[in-house]
């Protein structure tokens, strides 16, 4: 097997971590992509991961974290004793460190927060209590703010005499406060750069700088930097204090993350992402929540059927296009749903414009359904030779494109407008209704036509 | 209605082309955000959104232009006359003249090549030449690049002199190459800040610095700016010369558009993405090529159950399940395809490692399939009481969810494996197989019960 020929460097990871090896396993580490240690780590046993992460210095281990998925992250740090995991933190960004006490349990939360130096695991606490999705939640609180009374080269002197400690920094522009806290400026790197020594922050500063409040929303984040060709945007509290930063860059990791989410979400897998070096029993009960609430609603669908036993058993080839049928409805309408999340992701129609979609809709639904409807009219045609067989299913299967492309493209406005989740819900609700009508126009179409197609 | 009585704020933008306010017309669009304008935009008819874009400065059209999405913002340029759309296109940045260009059919962006400014025409399209996701073409051109033994006062100088034509980049670093242009350093622009005025690019330079060749993939970029805190990465051809530089965030961006992509063709929007302000004509083309092929394979599929139309006969209520049956594996098949994509995205997986993959995939086919088996089967045995019409689907269902959740966790790396797109083909390969094996199953099992079944 292929398997079995590629390298395998978590039995040597495994190794060094036996052998407790520091040095060794840092180096080794140093030379894998993310990726690589990411699928490395997956693959040891819960006790050898541990001890990895016990062997590397805390920068190195908590290097390695970063890398790893949150869930499987928090995991793994919570295997380790409160001390060593809050070491390990330290080490993290102040958004990182929140992301993953937020996945922590509440009693493991509190435990490693207790082992955390006060002021740290206080503001760790702070950030945690945001929304993920929020600025307060996705902003870093390592920037550099400055008193606007300050001179350039009081600026220029704090830089080089903190270089080491901002060297984890991700500085291109420094704040102006005034005494108490409140934003009033921005410098860019390159302003200080060009500005003359003897200068006041306040003289060369950008006054009344554009900032966002703590519960700004990724919708809003992502316009803001539609809109600005920003690296960052400052944060700013109910009294306007400048409390952190958020960065363009994991303004896009979150929209890409919802982004992928949805496309989980949309394939069935709910409740945040699964793993598959997560337990067997998690992951299968995680999946059936989502399928159980599925068959009864595929069992609700079908009894449709279940009321022209007398049309099928009259004639029996309809059992063959009842599920075509279903599921050519629901590609469909799949297919409008898809167009309605991109347009309302890009922002290019609001969940109120429920009507304009419809209208959009129902010409492709028309002209679709007339195509697939000829298709499908033919092919039962050439089956039974039969044209009023061919006439049924082909007229069912054209109207229920229609319906099919109607609801697929405004159930994701609806929901949205009701405050229910679009990626999630629309797909049943689709296929439930699609299914039950789809069933219902073959069936009560055949029956109308019954002494025709027995007799023909 | 809803829609009634929200403002409409593309009535008044096409009033202010109408009356040709410049001026009016800029302030307007200053106030919208991206996404109100695309969407105002949107609404226009092609003539206004002509005139709108001859009425404003081309700065100004830029950046309208730059909100809209790539095939929309192509499908109004190429309208224009093409030394207006070569005058709005001068504004942008490198890789986006590019990407529009990219859109334009051959003979337009010769047109407008044609129109625009020699040296710049011949960038774009040495740019437009690279496939939109490797790092030629993603980079920027617009880059500050010194000769590594100019002093950092020339240095200084320069970019105060060039203060304005630099204001427009996006400026952290400045790269400094050998007399060929080689890349030989790099200066993040806080270093420069620090330095003595008198010292060399080369002394205070970070040497070697790390570069990416230009045909490397966004997988490539990707797994880059994972291991490293950069914000940009410059790009070398084959002689190690700079040629640009790829910015962290555009990355993201287009890792963020793979992911929205592999999410539309996940649900069937497949050939790049659908916007309802296309004609008609051609978004019923581009859904029905992709439900052409799913119908041949439902009707396929579909074959199987013609062979059993015997024992459906003499058991109708079979016909019911069969579609519930369908569904429901296609349901447990997505969530493994699911799982095993968003896996590969983060390089949690390689596409070698099938067996890996089965072993994990078939214990939770084994669970939940028992769990929907015996709620199927349980259904069937309470509407119409008989224990082996019941067995029968039960069994089915369990039996049919192993083989659904196999299948949907292997194909995506076998897909991957072989160079298809796993996005698009999973779904259709899954749902082909797993309705001929489910409806085989169901009949099957039936007709080797049937005297009991019809006899209980």
């Amino acid at each position: 097997m292929a398997d079995d020929i590629e390298t395998r460097p978590w039995q040597d990871l495994g190794e060094m971590a036996e052998r407790g090896d520091a040095r060794r396993l840092e180096e080794y580490l140093t030379e894998l992509s993310t990726g690589e240690s990411a699928r490395a780590m997956a693959r040891l046993s819960a006790e050898e991961r541990g001890k990895v992460l016990t062997t590397l210095a805390p920068s190195d281990a908590a290097e390695l974290v970063e890398a790893m998925p949150d869930p499987q992250a928090a995991d793994l740090l919570g295997q380790l004793p409160a001390e060593r995991a809050a070491e390990i933190l330290h080490e993290m960004p102040s958004n990182e460190q929140a992301d993953l006490i937020g996945e922590f349990g509440r009693e493991q939360a509190e435990m490693i927060l207790a082992a955390m130096d006060p002021a740290e695991a206080g503001e760790a606490r702070h950030l945690a209590g945001f929304a993920p999705d929020v600025a307060g939640g996705l902003m870093i609180t390592e920037y550099l703010a400055y008193h606007q009374t300050a001179s350039i080269e009081e600026v220029v002197d704090d830089l080089r005499r903190g270089a080491e400690r901002y060297s984890d920094y991700d500085v291109q522009y420094v704040y102006a406060t005034s005494r108490a806290g409140v934003l009033t400026g921005v410098l860019p790197l390159r302003d200080l750069l060009l500005a003359r020594p003897g200068r006041l922050v306040a003289d060369i500063m950008i006054s009344q700088p554009r900032a966002v409040h703590e519960e700004a929303t990724l919708e809003a984040l992502g316009e803001f930097f539609d809109r600005h060709h920003f690296i960052g945007v400052p944060v700013t509290d109910e009294a306007g204090r400048l409390v952190g930063i958020v960065r363009r860059h994991d303004v896009n990791e979150a929209r890409a993350g919802r982004a992928g989410s949805d496309y989980l979400k949309a394939l069935g897998i709910v409740g945040g992402e699964e793993l598959r070096s997560m337990p067997l029993l998690r992951r299968c009960r995680r999946r059936l929540s989502w399928l159980s609430i599925n068959i009864v609603l595929n069992i609700i669908a079908a009894s449709v059927i279940a009321a022209y036993q007398d049309t099928l058993t009259a004639v029996i080839a309809l059992a063959v296009f009842l599920p075509i049928i279903s599921d050519m409805s629901g590609c469909s309408g799949n297919q409008a749903v898809a167009v309605s999340m991109r347009e309302l992701t890009l922002g290019l129609i609001r969940p109120t414009e429920v009507v304009r979609t419809w209208l959009k809709e129902v010409g492709v639904g028309l002209l679709n359904g007339l195509a697939l409807g000829v298709l499908l009219g033919l092919a039962a045609w050439l089956w039974k030779g039969e044209i009023y067989l061919a006439l049924v299913v082909g007229a069912a299967m054209a109207l229920n494109t229609i319906v099919a492309v109607s609801i697929g493209g405004m159930v994701p406005l609806v929901l949205k407008r009701l405050r229910f989740d679009p990626a999630l819900a629309s797909g049943p609700i689709l296929t439930t209704v699609t299914d039950m009508c789809g069933f219902f126009l073959v069936l009560s179409l055949a029956t109308l036509v019954l002494a025709r197609i027995t007799g023909g």
